[in-house]
């Protein structure tokens, strides 16, 4: 059984949705001591959040920010939380309901995906600026 | 320290929510193994997800398909990743609402689920085809 | 390698979003004892959901709570699960959104979130009672 962690910090990102499976690959070499196992990506922040979706035609992440902003707009008249900016509320609702974590399976010292499946940074910040994740990594 | 991994496939099924936890469960009988632990039930499909809720009346799942279509509608005017078809964007958004994976508590050898509760396949294509699980499950 | 469990009961809560990470830590010594690992916390009940989320100025929790029921209301015209109240159907969806665990990592005997991060209970029935909860922890 071993036992990995790391907390990494992501590069800014404009708002959006954010293909992040390589930056966080290259910097967490020890998920390929494990032959079977897990990783979990944690991220330490309440206004962003972590999905798995589709890695290849950006227009799927342009799409998920058109989406959700419809879904959880901006300015709903009955928001109270208002005071660090339009965009704030809605970036807690939205970092729920994508998720503060994804757990993949690790098979061989591999993440084992689907062939179009890929972690997003969920960044729902107009200027959310450098976003800290704790990698933790486990198995035989 | 017990770690197994099995990879299954789940037979076709039609757009909407679907019981699987007797399906993964008849399929790894290795939970059995398990005193002390977690199941983790990955789907390797950007399409499709995976959640847990009731699992008597199949009512619930019927609500469940119509109200998801109505927050995630087909043939929004603001998609632009439409060439898959007007089913295809909405099950990417679909999927990462209800997440790429499920994890359960194992106590004595068995699932430590809520009376009513079950494993879902939120299958959002409307015609998806076999579904590839990763079933990693581990403990003491 | 350690495998904690535990289940516990969380006082019943009004309909909406409360803070509940003290009220785990605090029935959960066992975390103390893990230096690198991580805690899932599972609710065994399909009609309240798990979500971490700011835990400083209680207008998020409110602001949670009037965006949900915007976006999954109560007496849609389609809901044919309604024998248990109008709360119920919504409840259930609410629910998957939300998602049934949350898991953290542990680090030195502590659990690691971001300086504004606690764990949320989502009630969203009016009279949800008690909820079951099972706590898993594990590590080196």
């Amino acid at each position: 059984m071993e036992f990995f962690q790391k907390e990494i910090a992501l590069a800014a990102r404009n708002r959006g949705f954010h293909l992040i499976t390589s930056e966080i690959t290259s910097q967490f070499h020890e998920i390929g001591k494990i032959t079977l196992g897990q990783l979990q990506v944690f991220i330490k922040h309440t206004s962003a959040g972590l999905t798995i979706n589709e890695n290849a035609d950006p227009s799927v992440r342009t799409d998920f920010e058109s989406h959700i902003n419809k879904m959880i707009p901006e300015n709903a008249p009955y928001y109270v939380h208002t005071l660090e900016g339009p965009d704030d509320m809605p970036a807690h609702i939205k970092a729920s309901l994508m998720g503060s974590s994804v757990t993949l399976p690790i098979t061989n010292g591999k993440l084992n995906l689907g062939t179009w499946q890929g972690i997003y940074l969920c960044e729902h910040r107009n200027h959310g600026g450098k976003r800290r994740l704790v990698l933790t990594a486990f198995g035989s």
